[in-house]
């Protein structure tokens, strides 16, 4: 299947399709291409909020890889996830080759009350298919009053610090903490890579270099060409010259975490070489939810926005989270702004037109 | 109090002291200056490590300043911390301005209790002072068969990504994994500072520039010179040109989870103007602790074992936390190597010579 094509071609102003009409397209597709209805709903909410939120590596960029991934015959679209209560404050859940976001809405409601109950409870997923954003994970536990951590790993494409061949994933960490009433939670989502796999790919298509210390060729040698780490290269750990060992300890951290600590597949793992058009990696995810209000001294909701304010005086332009939660607003006022050829091709796709 | 003689100077060959006596003298000099016998032998025993390990930005080095500040009457050394059982996994620990090491260590054993029993439990201590490394910390839960994290916030000497001035302390993370019998436990400590605090004093003692992309002047302006970044200057979150906003993201991740879950002051919230000599940062700390025989699938040390023999196949010259082992068994194997001129000084401040 072609690339959709780019998301804001230079030469035309995007269409501005209504959130609700994009999330619905958006399931058609799923359901059309091999997903239950189930599935297909919880994938359209994740990828058309990514695509409202600007978060454009992991908005209607992805529906190609889901499409072939599905085609392939590699992940379960009509998978129903196990939710197995552990402990008090440790659920696991078995995806069964399914993707990981239904297993994780089948959890939600058990971790939040675990978390309240217990003051701390995490969620093990494992055999599942992340290939989504990870804040979208994280910010409804916030939204619940939570302090939220998640990480997942994701297949080998990142070499360790000072090693020859990857064996990490870009294995992102997210994070989300409440503020008060009507704030819009504090909430960070990075790649332990120097980048995350989708932005290499945007890079490639729009031939764009990539920054310094990002990436080596097929022989290992650094590199700037996107093409050269895709094809047969691969990326370094986050932390530039300096720091390279620490983003790859955390990228160790959330391997162990991830996969380890939910009985899911490593990152270098899984054998895909059966399904051609596989781009989802199957491995596992780790998600904390810790209660706040269990905290000592001033609410922290508070204290959150106390270190908010001393942010903002010391100079940092802007809070993580802000400037997604500004492109939502932007486009839950005014529709997701899309390329007509785009929003023309994935209407195609839902049998639309 | 000037600082102790450097730890290895290049002209004399080191003296071998005996890991116990090294222990005993230092719990010596913390008593003779202010500590309770309790509160001398958990610093000593920590601070001893560290330089039988051969961290020695943690070790002996640190002694001069923890000297300074109980001098200054800034740390109660004599405090005896208060543990609260608040929810099944959650227990706060107030160290009442004492260190943070003996509310650690009054809480160890419950905190290992709960995650036993409910798969993840926490421990959030405030009030405190922590002036040691922090994998010290984290190894125990590992060789009880846990899964560790720790976070621990300290003094503002480091900018946020794009900000003017200092708000972070150097707040590092540390994370320990246990292996099969017989195997040390996977270990990191990383500061999310480009580098820790006691590195840079170090650097500056013995006359050595920084890397590039570790600091900036009392101007905002780059530089490689340690005394510049001591005075007045600060530190960058780690990751380099292109990651910078990753370290910072963390960093803020350690301030609201050792500060604003523990009721414990921000890295920037505590007021030492009125205790010439304070060198330790007083803020709080937050650990967690997963019992991985909850996991799903084959048992954790087989796969943590699996993912340490994939790290040194993919050319990963040494596991996290394995230099630190290394040197570890030499000491114990032949004493801790310390220059002359350093131990007689320990032996002096002890009142032995």
């Amino acid at each position: 299947m072609p690339d959709l094509p780019a998301a804001t071609p230079p030469d035309a102003p995007p269409e501005r399709v209504p959130f609700e009409q994009l999330r619905a397209t958006l399931a058609r597709i799923f359901e059309r291409h091999g997903t239950s209805s189930e599935v297909a709903a919880i994938l359209a909410a994740n990828c058309a909020g990514a695509e409202r939120d600007g978060a454009h590596s992991h908005g209607v960029f992805r529906i190609p890889g889901y499409l072939a991934t599905l085609a392939s015959g590699w992940v379960d679209g009509h998978a129903v996830p196990e939710v197995q209560d552990v402990a008090p404050g440790f659920i696991a859940a078995d995806a069964r080759n399914g993707f990981a976001q239904p297993a994780w809405a089948a959890a939600q409601a058990l971790l939040v009350a675990k978390a309240r109950a217990n003051g701390i409870a995490l969620l093990a997923i494992r055999d599942s298919h992340h290939f989504a954003a990870l804040w979208p994970d994280v910010e409804p536990l916030a939204e619940q009053g939570l302090v939220a951590l998640a990480l997942v790993n994701s297949m080998a494409c990142v070499v360790p610090h000072g090693g020859r061949q990857a064996l990490f994933g870009t294995n992102p960490i997210a994070f989300a903490a409440p503020r008060g009433e009507g704030e819009a939670p504090l909430v960070f989502d990075m790649a332990t890579s120097s980048m995350a796999h989708g932005d290499v790919q945007i890079a490639a298509r729009e031939g764009r270099l990539l920054p310094e210390n990002c990436g080596v060729d097929a022989e290992g040698r650094p590199t700037r060409d996107p093409r050269a780490v895709l094809d047969g290269g691969a990326l370094l750990p986050f932390g530039g010259a300096a720091g390279g060992h620490k983003g790859s300890a955390l990228s160790m951290m959330v391997e162990l975490m991830a996969a380890a600590l939910t009985g899911g597949n490593y990152s270098f793992g899984f054998d895909w070489s059966g399904h051609p058009g596989a781009q989802t990696p199957r491995t596992g995810e780790l998600l904390i939810a810790i209660d706040p209000a269990r905290s000592a001294g001033r609410s922290f909701a508070e204290r959150c926005g106390e270190l908010a304010h001393a942010l903002a005086a010391a100079g940092q332009p802007r809070l993580p989270g802000q400037q997604r939660h500004r492109q939502r607003a932007d486009s839950l006022a005014h529709g997701v702004p899309l390329a007509r050829a785009t929003w023309q091709e994935l209407r195609r796709l839902a049998g639309e037109a």
